[in-house]
């Protein structure tokens, strides 16, 4: 007998039919034999619509307030779903964050789990039920309600898993697992079966948007297991776990891409010691997170500095390089948020050469030009024009051959 | 400096302008100089809806879900009221059931309340926020989420005055106060200024339909004050309390009529002991409440029973007496659906006699049949046909000279 844990999206319970499904989907692992607990998140577009209630109310509206506000989706999510298991005939029990023993820090909206007394969840098991949990809460050591932020539920699912030693932390969501690329760009894309913590990390931060990089780090230091698989096919997903052996014979694992990037260039700025610091120290006061940057070898005691922000942060950068730009008596400052990036990524990366230079020479026999280049140990990252990224990904996509079923 | 506890209901805090208007009257209590303790239902229709959804999800949802579901409704509301008033520069802060320590029985959708724990609400107070304290809500002692049935955030708002021994509960509501009969019939119904609980009780319960009777008992053991008045308008409501030798004065306080009323016969019934319990245990036993209970003088050993239920329980009164029919050996069973009760409610009436003789007479005068009749210390009530009940609460609201200005 398997302990499961199993979390379900909003989209997975957005309205009476979906909960039902998912009902019936969780009583099937049940009578496997497993002991089950389920974290869902809001039902559909809940947690929209309170967040814009709460703006209709006040601007900038209280932390606290708008985690009491935001809570109440997962309490609506696990109390329907467990009328959905018990009117089927079958023994459910719905707990809260606070219910279960979540406790989390005191950052509302944002707050980190520090511990889980998973004695009731534990006691309900024993007692043959099947246990749905509100994802994307807890509660501070004031009791006060707290919520996890983006991809919280996620964050929920993992943390249970770990804190009661499930055999793994099933993952549902509206694809069938990660691919080898956005598989609404390059239609050959492949599902990959088994993929590292350190490659879904870069994954995710690099936009294959199926799991946020919260949860993988979750995972990854407390060893959980996850599956990632859709809620709408019986098909095997995908499986995120710590590196074996035979992963490392394949170079490269996927390739991903992130359209929401801006470049900002400040021209010829004077090349000495703590200029990096003076541009990058108001940056990172305002906020604002910054991805790639780059910086030209220097000419003449000068240098161009190039660096990536999210589109969205892009006025904001700007306001707060303009006085920066005359302290540093760089000569310019210009932008691009016409721009996107490609990556590609993998464990194999690590003792095989030419990885880069593959990436650079597929995009040149295609003609798309790359304007900044990073690298970490498991990945080839390229900024390139937003017009070209589409292409950008088939072409890498296809000189790494991963379209191609996996060897092993 | 005084401790108010105000109670506003689901249509005060409907949408986001409620809201703020709910928010600015709080400020102005608080800046009066009252300590203010504020309890709100859910907003406009939210309760209506989630039962809704139950509904789609199980025909016969399981109740200790029911009320994981619905107390989300009030959370939602404390939350946003609490937004709108930080968003407007002063202190406050929300209250759960659970977090305001509100210890209720275990019986789901109908919970009664055991204690309150009113610590934390009184450290609020005294750091001078306002403190938004959800209504209809408490936990059981397995700290399961339990709600306390209709009219449930009224009882919440008495208790809590109760427990922090406030000096007014302030009932805020669409109607501007009790009135002397419903204003919809009677144009020229005067507000009451000034009620007694028991005026109040049989007001409530013959279908006044401003307080529900549980909060005005709370209320009356608990010896707390309550003001009922309007959300919408600055003028003094009613204020319900213990009776006060000048209130013996007024005769009759005001005439209440219920138009969901059910008349169901036995006829012929043999008229010997025991044979009233085999009648009303099994409708007790169904859950069924009987209203009036009349039963004809005996005539040759046999006797007619005729009593009230509520409309809606008409069919079920029907299968369960079908049964005791035969039983009792009664000669036939009859019902009548269309029929309604009309009362006369006042203090004074213990000490004048002639109340129930001038009622007969004015319905008598206005061609009104009176089909049964009950009385109690400071009531009396009739039931007549539907068709002529609202002729009759005219006819005896005038008859007692109710419209004119309330003699002290």
């Amino acid at each position: 007998m398997a302990l499961v844990v199993q979390k379900y999206g909003g989209s997975s319970v957005a309205d009476a039919g979906k909960m039902k499904h998912v009902a019936k989907r969780v009583i099937r692992g049940k009578l496997a034999g497993n002991d089950m607990v389920v974290v869902v998140s809001a039902p559909g577009k809940t947690t929209d619509n309170l967040v814009e209630m709460a703006q209709l109310i006040s601007p900038i509206p209280d932390e606290r307030e708008m985690d009491m506000l935001l809570s109440t989706g997962e309490q609506q999510s696990i109390a329907l779903l467990t009328m959905a298991i018990k009117g089927m005939g079958h023994k459910a029990i719905s707990f809260t964050g606070q219910q279960m023993g979540i406790r989390t820090d005191a950052s509302h909206t944002k707050a980190r789990i520090v511990s889980i007394d998973g004695s009731k969840i534990k006691k309900a098991l024993k007692e043959g039920k099947v246990v749905i949990a509100a994802g994307f809460q807890g509660t501070d050591a004031a009791a006060d309600i707290t919520t996890l932020g983006r991809g919280g539920s996620d964050t929920t699912a993992v943390a249970l898993a770990a804190a009661l030693k499930a055999d793994v932390c099933e993952i549902y969501t509206d694809v069938t697992g990660v691919y080898t690329a956005d598989p609404r760009l390059v239609s050959d894309a492949r599902k990959i079966d088994r993929i590292s913590y350190e490659e879904m990390l870069e994954l995710a931060s690099l936009g294959a948007g199926v799991l946020l990089n919260r949860s993988v780090e979750f995972a990854s230091n407390h060893g959980v297991k996850i599956h990632v698989r859709s809620t709408f096919s019986e098909e095997e997903g995908t499986m995120v776990g710590p590196t074996m052996k035979d992963m490392e014979k394949v170079v490269v694992t996927g390739i991903a891409h992130k359209k929401n990037e801006a470049k900002l260039t400040l021209a010829k700025v004077p090349d000495k010691p703590g200029i990096a610091a003076g541009i990058f120290k108001p940056l990172a006061d305002a906020g604002i997170n910054v991805d790639m940057i780059i910086q030209n070898v220097s000419e003449q005691g000068t240098t161009d500095l190039s660096f990536t922000v999210m589109k969205s942060d892009l006025d904001k950068a700007l306001a707060v390089m303009e006085p920066v730009k005359n302290k540093v008596r760089a000569k310019g400052l210009r932008y691009d948020d016409k721009v996107a990036k490609v990556s590609a990524v993998g464990i194999g990366m690590r003792s095989h050469a030419g990885v880069a230079a593959k990436m650079f020479d597929a995009l040149a026999k295609a003609g798309i030009n790359i304007q900044m280049i990073s690298t970490s140990e498991i990945k080839v990252s390229c900024v390139v024009g937003l017009a070209q990224v589409d292409e950008a990904v088939k072409v890498v996509h296809k000189a790494f051959g991963l379209a191609k079923r996996k060897k092993k």
